[in-house]
């Protein structure tokens, strides 16, 4: 026991976790790069495990069932956004004008939601929406908002600003009528009214 | 059998029916004023019994659990309020300027919502909001929208609009950062933006 290598790292886990944790990156980015270009629905447990090259034993070990799996993905999708809004490249990422940055964001919260609502209809019981993921956003566009110099009840325009970007989710039924591109093009004239743009 | 007092009138439901009816209508109007003067959560069947001067038997009798007495009221306000938008006085009701009657949707809508939250909760499994609400509350404001003028794409800007008079019901947690008269007061101005006044 006095051999260091028995001993963890200060602040690292140990290996076998590690692996572990890269195994189940590799698994949910297999997943969601098929979920984007699939369609959540359409998406098999087989096809995950055969485009992340393990066995289909494995992909049911980590995530126990398919619903699991897709609440799973649903998370790192969301994670992965976030880090993208915060630290990613411009203009969705810092370092380009307040406007800009709000045009990206409208732009990809959209297409994320898009797919999210897909992600939370197959992951059923196991899934339900990321907690925190609304309130995000919400930090977001009052961030950009101030930036913009835009005055008033910050917080009340953010909740108008959001609401058709989360239609998807929200009222899944309608996007018949509300195309994608629709929506981002009457998004864009919303946010210059509220802006005063 | 020929005894014509048998026979049930055309079109008129028969008389122990219609006492039905109206007794069912009684209890509910009785259930909402308790619930608009007390609060949801504190009203009980044998309050509501009281008030409406039946014995608590009847009001179980009729609703099941006082979950199922909550949701019947949920939809029963819902109703009354929709009446009110379609022909009840205005400038809620039809007759006053749209941008008169869109200051008293938004006024009225908020604080149904602020009722409706309460008793969805309430409700429990019983509940869930009445289906068609929130289309009936998007349908009027689309129209009114366009009596004023507004060009664009209505129908998102209709959603943005009544976003903040959702929250209630879709983020009853952040309440506590929205008291109604904040709500109204940030909504007007919102109004304002995208009906371009």
């Amino acid at each position: 026991m006095s051999d260091p290598h028995f001993l963890p790292l200060v602040g690292a886990p140990p290996p076998e976790r590690r692996d572990a944790a890269r195994n189940r990156e590799l698994l949910l980015d297999a997943a969601k790069k098929l979920v984007e270009r699939c369609g959540a629905r359409s998406v098999t447990m087989d096809a995950v495990a055969a485009a992340a090259g393990v066995g289909k034993g494995t992909v049911f070990r980590r995530f126990t069932s398919r619903e699991g799996l897709m609440a799973a993905v649903l998370n790192h999708s969301e994670t992965e956004w976030q880090a993208l809004v915060m630290g990613g490249p411009a203009p969705l990422g810092p370092g380009a004008e307040p406007w800009d940055r709000l045009l990206a964001f409208g732009r990809s919260r959209l297409d994320t939601t898009l797919l999210h609502a897909e992600l939370i209809r197959e992951a059923g019981r196991s899934g339900g929406r990321a907690r925190g993921a609304y309130s995000f956003a919400a930090t977001h566009v009052r961030y950009l908002l101030t930036q913009l110099g835009v005055t008033g009840d910050i917080a009340l325009l953010a909740v108008a600003l959001l609401a058709p970007l989360e239609l998807p989710i929200d009222e899944p039924e309608t996007l018949d009528d509300f195309p994608a591109e629709r929506v981002f093009e009457g998004w864009v004239d919303l946010a210059r009214r509220i802006a005063g743009r």
